[in-house]
């Protein structure tokens, strides 16, 4: 039975659900597909994840050890393949909560960087699961800067062999995962040296555990790094190398080779290489960051329409907390950000599925766009879901602290998505250099990629808004985004000139600007992202409410950015302050208005019970039952020696009566 | 022997580290009293809190227990009273990290609402634990909203007893500390009914386990509410009462009386108990919330010094991450925001103080004003450090992802104080509601309270500043946090009202306006930091660099407010966009100015190593040590089941050489 608090919300939804959620999931079909892969994983047991938030870190590895071995059963025993239509929902139907992803890391780097007589030796071996592979690239001292790594490979001509050592604790490798406890096999980056000679860094695969019975190689040193704010299920682990010899043919040797005699021959176009990273970079957005984010809205609205707390008139009912404005203000904007980046997500895979085809014709003239849309896009969507997960998990109050509302483990989890794959910070400041250098080039009149051309372009010098329904117009309020965009690059770029031609040195200047240029990069992507937002609302089919509603929630994303952060827009008076009070009351408005729609909006994310996990966020809203059942459960139910060890002895003068 | 890199920082200070911890301490004697203590509870093993990130929470809770019972016996070893200089230190040299909290909140609530007959007879019971007490406030469907408590208890004439339930899922009691597994009586909080009339709620003291084996007494169903995302050492519980009596005589009456015969009597004044929360709110400021974002600081400031990564020259060495301006955007505006609310509340203890001495005298003048004061501080500081935490974690990376760098408990132990205690929204709307009412009585030139009169005074229509340097001028930075005070009030004060003259009844406009309340109660909150800020720097002694070092403080909290908000400073033109950018500069200045003294103004929090427990952010700085030796005793290097159970049956047929 629903709570009726919950089912009544459901009822004056103003568009069709179901059709929202096949818009999301790109077509009806694939929301056949998505739903039949959730339904074989979630009626097996074995993928069950009923226990997690009871289970300490060593329970949690060998849990996703047993599912990653028994995922393999199941896909052949449904027709999965790698291949298939299913197999970008499984992972989704999991939660994430599986063993051996760097495995499949350890594989593409070996398609993508080894030769073919490498590719030939390895894949099938790994397919099978007759190595259990990972990926050593970061050392305890090294992480972004790859150059820095100090891990070496000295090639020996005697034996033809590579000698592999860390040689400080700082060169230690850390963090890789998989390797804790279970991998056989890693792929090492290392600087290699042939006679003395340093050719940078090189991967190489090297075996860490016997295959007879799992003890260490001689050579090496390796564990568990221990417990982390979340990814318990992950062995992370530490790699000490010490003098260990690995054949020639182990360094993966598409593009580098060092021959017998110790020549070293460079060889193809290693741009491809960059590109694996923007891969990496794009994907994990829609997996490992949009999906908690609608996660974190589901429970969080779900629960402020069954939480009644405190009165909005005097003499009713106890209201809805989700009726009060300042929750609004902190639900909403963030349900406005996971369909915004939804979009933007789309957005980037058509981007990236073009370059791709360009590269595989050699054309390699997007690959700067791409790395830096990327980066950018990586860093903002990252930063913006963490900070929206953050803020459902504390509108929930005490019970959004408990781990059973699920919403601590999507937090804890979300924020490393900040910080692997390229640190934010860092990411935000290589599209700003992307974004100055194409400034300098469009100011020159020379031309630039489409997503930059706006740079060039001349915006009016005001906004042309008369009251606050102008706001509502997608023209205006993207435009003032552009405009912000476009002053915040170009200011920047005259105080880095300025300084170079005052004398700063060049780093220095460049040093001197990293937080606005942090800025330029923000504004660049939240550009875009209003931009493609607009332009992904027009095209939609007006029918069945759901152009109506998305068109709402644009609103809403593009009127958020601007209230929240009104100096941009009020600096150089483009906006004037009259306008930014038209802003916040069209803003407020809006609140109202989509908040009608709040819980059907969440439901067409299509989450299970099972997959949200949460004793706040379920679909029938029957969140004080479930909390109370599962309490119960928890293994701080049981017995405790405290009692007899500490209460009893200082308890036992106690009067037996009072 | 300390890392050298973290060495040299600390040979250029430019001030007298030993007095500047003695100026936070409040004296050279607090210094050597708090060191004397935590020295004490250090050197003894039975306070370790050495395997803390690896224990489960059931063995956290049992080591909380053990040191609870420990320190009685300590404190008496060691001489310390509860009214002794010692007791303060105490909590802070045991990091929280202890149980039996909650029985001191029982204990404080039989004083302060119990008669004389009662407190003679539960005090020392308490005192000695002979009994172990909690407070039972909070219900599963109502925490902030006290006339909501659902819980019943009913007088019954014939027994003279109160019969008390839990009638409803919701009304069980949920969250009191040390209720799930310690307690064995408990304040419980419940509806008065006499003869069928509802008198509201009164606290009552109900018995929960038995004093003889701990099981519970009949019509007791209580127990462990289980994980959270912080917090294992505190067993919180949930409790339903099914028709369990207690006699007339627990009922706490100093205020409330009920007779034999079932009538009511009313006597005292209530409103001390107000101050009861005041209390609390003011008292949890240095605890809970100043001390993790210092320790913070230190660990990550610590941490960048020693950290090298990518280079800032060309050729050079990897460069120490806190010369990077984006890292020190990041950190030193927490730690200068440290500093600032050390001096809040200072602040906020003085008026405390005096309203005391007030409240002793039966002059209850001050109350509004400390309660709204107390309420916008204790939401504006535990907002502003729980973010200031968050950044510290991020700021360090992948390392300061991992438990062992200290970093994550400390957050998701300080993001309970934004809930815990009033919910900051909550608060900031008193506080808010405080501020329009004085605002109406000040336009009409009746006296209000002292931190309140600035909202009539007249402030110049435009900020004075010439040029940068103007900037680090406190009158010029502090009238305009003033003036944006006061728009923000007063523009809320006019919608407010404009709304009810147009005919929205009062409680929807309220509503319709709580977001821009919640900004004038952060602005109004501001200011006062500033204010306070700036007054105490004024008043510090010339020598030893104290002033001067503060003064840069002062400066960066109070621009680094402006610039993460420019908009509220250029709204209505009282800062000009040519101002904005002279702040800009000024604090892009002052950040390399800072960056100079970080590692010193750290250095005297004066945290040991033990307190802070961080691989990251030891004294000596040898990070890259620390993380490995700790990561190697961690539970996860102990021998898995899961090589026998899946690795090895999922290897077998593998070569045994490749």
């Amino acid at each position: 039975s629903v709570n009726p608090d919950l089912g009544s919300e459901r009822q004056t939804a103003s568009f069709s659900v179901e059709r929202l959620t096949a818009l999301l999931d790109g077509g009806t079909e694939q929301t056949r597909i998505r739903r039949a892969v959730v339904e074989a994983i979630e009626s097996d047991p074995v993928f069950s994840r009923e226990n997690q938030y009871f289970q300490t870190q060593n329970e949690r590895y060998e849990a996703a050890v047993r599912k990653a071995v028994h995922l393999q059963k199941k896909m052949h025993e449904m027709g999965w393949t790698e291949n298939g239509p299913e197999y970008k929902y499984i992972y989704r139907a999991l939660s994430g909560d599986v063993a051996f992803l760097l495995h499949r890391v350890f594989m593409r780097s070996i398609s993508v960087l080894g030769s073919d007589r490498q590719i030939a030796k390895w894949i099938p071996l790994a397919t099978q699961h007759k190595v259990i592979g990972s990926y050593a690239q970061t050392e305890l001292g090294h992480g972004t800067y790859l150059q820095g790594l100090e891990t070496t490979a000295v090639f020996d001509t005697a034996t033809q062999e590579f000698i592999l050592n860390t040689p400080k604790i700082s060169a230690m490798k850390w963090w890789p995962g998989d390797m804790g406890r279970s991998a056989t096999h890693t792929v090492v980056f290392a600087q290699l040296y042939i006679h003395g000679k340093c050719y940078g860094i090189h991967p190489f695969i090297v075996q860490l555990r016997s295959l007879q019975d799992h003890s260490l190689c001689p050579g090496i040193t390796a564990g568990d790094i221990g417990p982390k704010m979340n990814f318990e299920h992950v062995d992370n682990g530490y790699l000490l190398l010490k003098n260990v010899r690995v054949p020639r043919e182990n360094m993966l040797s598409k593009f580098c080779e060092v021959r017998p005699d110790g020549t070293y021959v460079r060889q193809g176009s290693q741009q491809i290489n960059y590109f694996t990273m923007t891969t990496v970079r794009i994907s994990l957005i829609s997996d490992e960051v949009l999906i908690p984010l609608k996660k974190a809205c589901t429970i969080a609205i779900r629960y402020s329409v069954v939480r009644r707390q405190s009165k909005l008139k005097p003499g009713e009912q106890e209201a809805k907390i989700l009726d009060y404005q300042t929750q609004q203000e902190k639900l909403l904007p963030q349900l406005a950000a996971a369909y915004a980046f939804h979009f933007t997500n789309d957005y980037l895979q058509e981007l990236f599925d073009r370059g791709y085809r360009e590269i595989q014709r050699k054309n390699f003239d997007m690959l700067p766009e791409l790395h830096a849309l990327s980066s950018g896009f990586k860093a903002m969507i990252t930063q913006h879901c963490t900070a929206g997960v953050e803020i459902c998990l504390r509108a929930c109050g005490g019970h959004g602290y408990s781990l059973l509302s699920g919403l601590p483990s999507l937090y804890t989890k979300i924020l490393a998505s900040c910080i692997y794959e390229g640190e934010n910070t860092i990411l935000l400041l290589q599209t700003a250099r992307f974004l100055i250098k194409c400034f300098m080039a469009a100011s020159a009149g020379q031309p630039v990629p489409p997503s930059v051309t706006y740079l060039a372009a001349v915006t009016h010098g005001k906004c042309p808004a008369k009251n606050k329904l102008d706001f509502f117009s997608p023209d205006i309020y993207t435009e003032a985004y552009q405009h912000v965009a476009v002053r915040l690059t170009s200011s920047t770029a005259a105080k880095l000139q300025d300084l170079i031609q005052s004398g700063v040195k060049k780093h220095d200047a460049w040093n001197q600007c990293t937080v606005q240029l942090v800025q330029a990069a923000k504004a660049h992507c939240h550009y875009i992202a209003v931009k493609n937002f607009a332009e992904t609302v027009e095209k939609l089919e007006t029918k069945a409410g759901i152009q109506k509603i998305m068109k709402h929630l644009c609103d809403l994303f593009a009127l958020h950015g601007i209230f929240s952060n009104t100096g941009a827009f009020l600096h150089d008076g483009y906006t004037s302050a009259a306008q930014i009070d038209m802003v916040t009351a069209a803003y407020l408005d809006l609140l109202a208005v989509i908040r009608k729609d709040a819980v059907p909006l969440v439901d067409a994310f299509d989450f299970t019970d099972q997959s949200l996990l949460s004793a706040l966020g379920s679909y029938d809203g029957q969140v004080y039952q479930r909390l109370y059942e599962w309490a119960q459960k928890s293994p701080t139910n049981q017995m405790s020696p405290a009692y007899e060890r500490y209460l009893k002895p200082l308890l036992h003068n106690t009067l037996s009566k009072l």
